[in-house]
């Protein structure tokens, strides 16, 4: 299903990716800085042959630019674009939250060190801007100068998310609904973006555009719920993670806030420095009996159905519209 | 001189910064974090009453739009941009350089910390691109799509000079040309970027404009090379440093690395961990001797005539075209 879509449009997804970093100032090294957390490449500038990310939110992209009554060809610009922002966002958040390893490989900074990275980031940040304005090789100036407002707005979006996550990492009390506008931000606005420049770039038309947006918006908002349930009670042998990873690490995700909302208990545990095996069985045993879990799965659902409601509103055409349904439905048939 | 155009345009630049700050998202201390830089309050919120820098990019891009033709209020939201786009690249290069203090306050990142700064940088980036993009409001889509080409490349400059800075710090051997290539990108290309948006939106006219990025990246490079003089044979009582204040600090400015070229004796006085009194004054004697400071003046005459001849073939009118030419002047008649 999501190998049919990726074998449709990976290689051009790739190809324009490619064309617009070689746009990158020829400065020694400043390229593989670049290259590098793509996964095109490794450190020293040699090929490297497993592409970090599944790239969904170009995919997103193309596919709505085509639901909406479009040749995706013509999105290609914007898919490049979003996939660039993406990875400028994780280049930084990684230097925020000092991550030395990232799909399995040493971070940015960790390599040529925060001011490079600090600098590589906004390198492939103003790539992003500079694949987004190509739209006017395939659309009209309006379609173009919409794309970039939602482009602008969709990064402000990014920055009100981080600077709430970092900030929730100092806060004692996280309301469900504090961390909601928080993924709102940090995860959703993004694949909103990816759906309504898509759909705005294939119909031309804003209002189409706005019910694809509210696809994105939900179906991101769903997806991070969906992760964070995994967090705690994912099956190994499938997420690839141990299971209560979350737990482990004390993340202040959704069933925990609501967890520590309910229960004192839990809070009591949580203010031990370091968790031991008893600890995170007797947590997630509390979890449980607190209807944490149960919480989340109806919540996650909710903006589930929100998203399919937004979809079916934009009504979206032909094969491109089914592919839609299923990446949908993929996203959420990771087993838990 | 200066001031006659500071009250023509300073107070309009002033508001349309403040609507566009206004628009970076309600989360809490994220506003203080953008206002703070540009000089409007203190770390605290409250009002703060000397606006940090000179706004010296704003002026040139609403002189430019006046003498290329135009009414100057069209490009009001270009020299928020460029503005701002300046202010976001000193917060990633405090951060970078790990500078304490700038305009005598202390940095963002001393504040706020790293992983803030970074953010806060990331949306004051963005929102140069949201007050660019307001062009649509006051100029044709050929020319606001133009602008955001120009901006797109300017900011690849800004990255590849800070690129080459950061990697000039740790190589023993710089060239003069090198050196002219990084301050091209981390100095010039704004200036340059200034000069020709403000045309382009004044002329509509992508010729006119090209003189005037022409007169923009000489200007730039013939300034930079000025400030090098004075940190080290400036007059104290007029530049308010303490002459020979890049010699203490061993800054690799262009009479330094022209001086390292020619002079083994003062390689070996650069090779000494710390410097003595004396040891500024034998090297500023040096440089004296190898002809430095004769050959930094010829450089910087020679950009500045190439200035100058740029702005007379782009035919700039009217009083602004006057003004053009005396903010150049003033630029240059800072003592040394």
């Amino acid at each position: 299903m999501i190998q049919d879509i990726a074998q449709r449009y990976f290689a051009e997804i790739d190809r324009t990716m490619r064309q617009i970093v070689a746009l990158a100032p020829d400065a020694p090294d400043l390229h593989v800085m670049l290259k590098y957390p793509l996964g095109w490449v490794d450190e020293h500038d040699q090929p490297y042959d497993r592409a970090t990310g599944k790239r969904i939110r170009p995919m997103v992209v193309l596919l709505c630019a085509e639901a909406a009554g479009g040749d995706w060809h013509d999105a290609l610009p914007a898919a490049a674009a979003v996939e660039l922002l993406h990875n400028f966002t994780l280049i930084h958040d990684d230097i925020q939250d000092d991550s030395p390893t990232r799909h399995g490989r040493p971070t940015v900074w960790q390599i040529w060190g925060r001011p490079n990275a600090i600098n590589a980031g906004d390198a492939l940040f103003t790539l992003a801007y500079v694949a987004l304005q190509r739209l006017e090789t395939t659309s009209t100036p309006a379609v173009t100068l919409g794309a970039w407002r939602i482009f602008n707005e969709t990064m402000l979006e990014l920055t009100r998310g981080q600077h709430l996550d970092m900030r929730f990492e100092q806060q004692a009390d996280v309301s469900v609904d504090e961390y909601i506008s928080m993924i709102r931000g940090k995860t959703s606005a993004l694949l909103s973006a990816c759906a309504q420049i898509g759909a705005l770039v294939g119909s031309g038309d804003a209002e189409t555009a706005r019910h694809y947006a509210e696809f994105g918006l939900n179906l991101g908002i769903a997806f991070q719920i969906h992760d964070d349930i995994l967090g705690i009670w994912g099956d190994e042998t499938v997420t690839g993670k141990s299971t209560a990873t979350d737990i482990l690490s004390k993340k202040k995700s959704l069933p925990v806030l609501y967890g520590l909302a309910q229960s004192n208990t839990l809070v009591k545990i949580y203010e031990r420095p370091q968790f031991s095996d008893a600890d995170v069985h007797e947590a997630v045993a509390l979890l449980d009996a607190a209807g944490a879990r149960t919480y989340a799965t109806g919540l996650e659902n909710t903006y589930y159905e929100r998203a399919l409601a937004a979809l079916e509103a934009a009504e979206p055409i032909g094969a491109a519209g089914q592919l839609l349904r299923g990446l949908a439905a993929w996203l959420f048939a990771r087993a838990y």
